[in-house]
């Protein structure tokens, strides 16, 4: 346990915390309002969730789920196969008419072994994601693991970061994946870096359905 | 753009590459299936998702949806008011048999300042919180955005953590939020840190349908 460090509220009454609670909050708001203020533009991003750590493509599945709360369509590409498990696709086939989810079918997998293979499908799941992200009526794309075939360049780096760059611009678009490659950070608007703090498998937990998969 | 180092494939021909690549597929498969013979146990965990970048309530949200898919019941306490946009909450509604939702009335914003509201809320919400870990019919149980709570010291931290670690043995718990306590960390099996790399906010991009909430 770290040892919890004095605050300046430790020695106040009740009465005063309250009065410098209410302080601390208004010049929070209003920093806030502040900056927001100057957030005006309104345009489709494109966002990269990397690292090592969980959360990656579990996030980008929430965004998913926030965008067909908001009635836009969503354009999925799994760029490996089998990552997704029953529960996420259960859950997506609810919605027919705004998810289309296209899986690179005999795709990357540590079960199979075979280059020539990936390669043909990491081409064909790429040419069904730039078909998605010109198609302008889904207002997002998701490219799960992505990140992988780039990074066993089973895609020209230089065509992905092209296509993103000249992207649709209200469409927003999402890759997953660790090790993103510095030129698609260098293109994105918003990356976040999942880290691993704490992982069950080093106590001897397994996989579980609704956590894992 | 930061330059490519050379790899030890760049030399070989497409042949020699395939074999290489089979190869060192096939050792990682091997090491991976060992690994995954030694994980055994099932059991629920504590997932804490912290940091100051984006993904940690979507990232639960995201897990919420796969559980869903597996047909279990989730029970979602969330902390802060307003925090979650209609989208997350219009996809939820489709699902009335599966999710319980608490929001903490009139609980943490910035823009009430009201101190001993706060803490009322806090209370109400925690106690929601409580009985629905208690509850064994939800298999997880979403504590969103319960850290700023913990940090602005609205519970105590001792009654969380116990909670937390008596939990039913098959329950899963979510907590999120920026600052996780050390202790709420060390008492958790899986705990992820979303650290901002990149930010819209920094170009002037407002928030957005879809993406933000």
């Amino acid at each position: 346990m770290s040892e919890r460090s004095p605050k300046k509220t430790d020695t106040m009454t009740e009465a005063e915390r309250d009065a410098y609670h209410a302080e601390k909050m208004k010049k929070k708001k209003a920093a806030r309002d502040k900056i927001l203020a100057t957030k005006t533009e309104e345009r489709g991003l494109v966002i990269v969730h990397t690292g090592r750590g969980k959360g990656k493509s579990t996030a980008a599945f929430g965004m998913v789920f926030r965008a067909i709360g908001h009635g836009f369509n969503v354009g999925i590409v799994q760029f490996v196969k089998g990552k997704w498990g029953t529960g996420e696709r259960d859950v997506l086939e609810k919605f027919p008419e705004q998810v289309t989810i296209r899986a690179m079918g005999e795709g990357f997998t540590w079960d199979t072994q075979d280059r020539q293979r990936d390669l043909a499908a990491a081409r064909s799941a790429w040419d069904a994601a730039k078909a998605m992200i010109a198609d302008e009526t889904y207002k997002l794309v998701l490219l799960d693991e992505l990140n992988i075939c780039l990074r066993y360049d089973y895609l020209p780096l230089d065509e992905v970061v092209e296509t993103l760059r000249n992207k649709p611009r209200d469409t927003h678009v999402i890759v997953t994946g660790r090790n993103a490659k510095d030129e698609l950070i260098e293109i994105a608007d918003l990356v976040t870096e999942m880290t691993e703090i704490k992982h069950p498998f080093r106590a001897g937990v397994k996989a579980q359905a609704g956590i894992e998969f």
